[in-house]
């Protein structure tokens, strides 16, 4: 049988396992919806250090570390460690790497990263190179706003299609064996831009990479969206997840009920973060508390998780670049 | 066979081979002592754009455009396009993949790219999950300037432990057939810090990283340095490779004559660049012209290719951090 299906998708014959989870997140978060499926709720957002990128690092070694811990396994046991994060030149994740004893390898796929390192450590586990693999990535609300935007002393204003940054960081430890959850398929993304030119809105910038991933998906799978139990994109938003569903809708793919998007659903509505969630920590913290609990409750038997990326810097925007998007699917299945 | 060798090294069965290289550089590269090997050398470091950026973008362009015209191949022939780049949030890569209608996977591991994209492409073709793959970075020595250090303009003085950031890119295109130029292993690399603060002294900085991969590789391969006809690492220059030189020997490995640096190699000394040449773009362009060109000629048969990468960032350093440093390395071998 071909690893190979179709053009963009991947397929495991050796189906990677996912034995443990962890998330960490900051106080708004932990005021969320999602507040009891988290599992480590911050006190405050500098987390004990002096500055906002040392807390998002920290948050990250916490995550990575428990989720070790939850998989019954130690550091020495691990073979693997693939990170990216939102920082320039992901000192989050390597400055994190630092502290283990582990091989490390760095992605850079902006707010797809979740996605992309399960895809990557799965076709990694599948092919037999290595058995214990950790996945993780993270961000953190005011390191990414002083980094994209504003210091967050400028008490600027934010306009109403903007979303909010996830603080958190989630890690999954993928194993050979071990667990009835498992990654059965992974579609990689292309590079896709409609044009979008506001830092703003990067919902709508997202959104077309999304179709591009997802459509594609359907097509290599020989699936339709009706197939899945859950179809969760992230992070687009509220505005962007409604651009997905007009533009798929224009395909010919319907997404119903069982869609949703980790941006638009973690926050509440009274919590003024307008169109809702991002960050690679935002779909990071929703796949490995809710979806996973859910998993295991047996509500979600078959879930496409395809998280998404804008893949521009505070440069490309100045110099009047659009805003290029991409997303990274995976697929995943409890027996 | 297990694919998996000792701890950090994995082997490939069905071994990727190389069909394609290309290389394009910028004047001061161009009048090395490699410009006859470089495919395309620029008569100006704006390359026809406005922004140092855009050139750097374009350069990645045209280099995996080439490489695909040399495999013989076209873009729609390509499944993959692995890339990175030491910008802010990967913005040549992401953009120039923008360019192609292939999908694409953003990499992070600065000067190490074009090692780590090997490693990464290497195990993807061999696991069966894709056949023809392009791996490819870059570096500007204006874009990196202005970035990491200080805008042109200011006219600063560079002290005597610093490299000089290659302008150049390099590609290379993996596939399942078609060479007698293959990859027969990878070692993938940890976080090494010996507690080197000063951002002009990369080479300080990475030779721990460098040090740690390369004795891994020995012993997880059961070799020694005199079994390869050329070690080649990148880029720790001049300081840097007398460092790992050092640290090698206090190891009980001595590297002689059949070791080298692509920082070290590229500059002639009355170039003024001090410790030679850093950024993607040096072991990208060594690897890419000159080391391909004499395992073609017969010169060498078995290479092994450690590029070394500074996990740093302009923050992080201000922050007070020390370097963190790594290295991945992939084995190249000619039947």
């Amino acid at each position: 049988m071909s690893k190979r299906l179709g053009s963009q998708t991947i397929v495991f014959q050796n189906s990677p396992k996912i034995i443990g989870n962890y998330t960490i997140v900051g106080q708004k978060e932990g005021n969320s919806n999602f507040k009891n499926y988290f599992d480590y709720i911050l006190k405050n957002d500098l987390f004990g250090e002096k500055t906002y990128e040392s807390a998002e690092r920290k948050m990250l070694e916490h995550a990575i570390l428990n989720a070790i811990d939850r998989a019954g396994l130690k550091t020495q046991d691990m073979d693997l460690l693939i990170c990216g994060d939102l920082l320039n030149q992901i000192i989050s994740s390597s400055f994190a790497a630092r502290e283990f004893d582990v091989t490390y390898l760095g992605l850079y796929g902006a707010c797809s990263t979740m996605a992309e390192s399960l895809a990557v450590g799965s076709s990694f586990i599948d092919g037999g190179y290595f058995s214990k693999i950790a996945c993780a990535t993270c961000s953190h609300f005011s390191s990414a706003e002083r980094q994209y935007r504003f210091p967050l002393e400028l008490g600027n204003q934010r306009p109403p299609v903007s979303q909010w940054t996830v603080t958190g960081a989630g890690c999954t430890i993928l194993s050979d064996s071990g667990s009835d959850k498992e990654i059965v398929n992974a579609t990689f993304g292309k590079v896709t831009d409609f044009g979008i030119t506001d830092v703003n809105n990067m919902g709508a910038a997202m959104a077309p990479a999304a179709m591009s991933t997802l459509i594609k998906h359907f097509e290599d799978t020989k699936t339709s969206p009706d197939d899945y139990d859950l179809i969760l994109t992230g992070d687009l938003g509220k505005l962007g997840s409604e651009i997905l569903m007009d533009l798929m809708e224009n395909k010919g793919y319907k997404l119903k009920d069982n869609y949703n998007d980790c941006g638009q659903m973690i926050f509440n509505c009274n919590q003024k973060t307008y169109q809702g969630g991002s960050g690679c920590g935002c779909s990071a913290v929703i796949l490995n508390s809710y979806v996973m609990q859910k998993m295991d409750e047996g509500v979600y038997k078959k879930v496409l998780f395809a998280a998404t990326g804008a893949l521009l810097s505070t440069l490309s925007s100045q110099q009047g670049n659009t805003i290029p998007g991409i997303c990274h699917a995976v697929e995943i299945r409890r027996k």
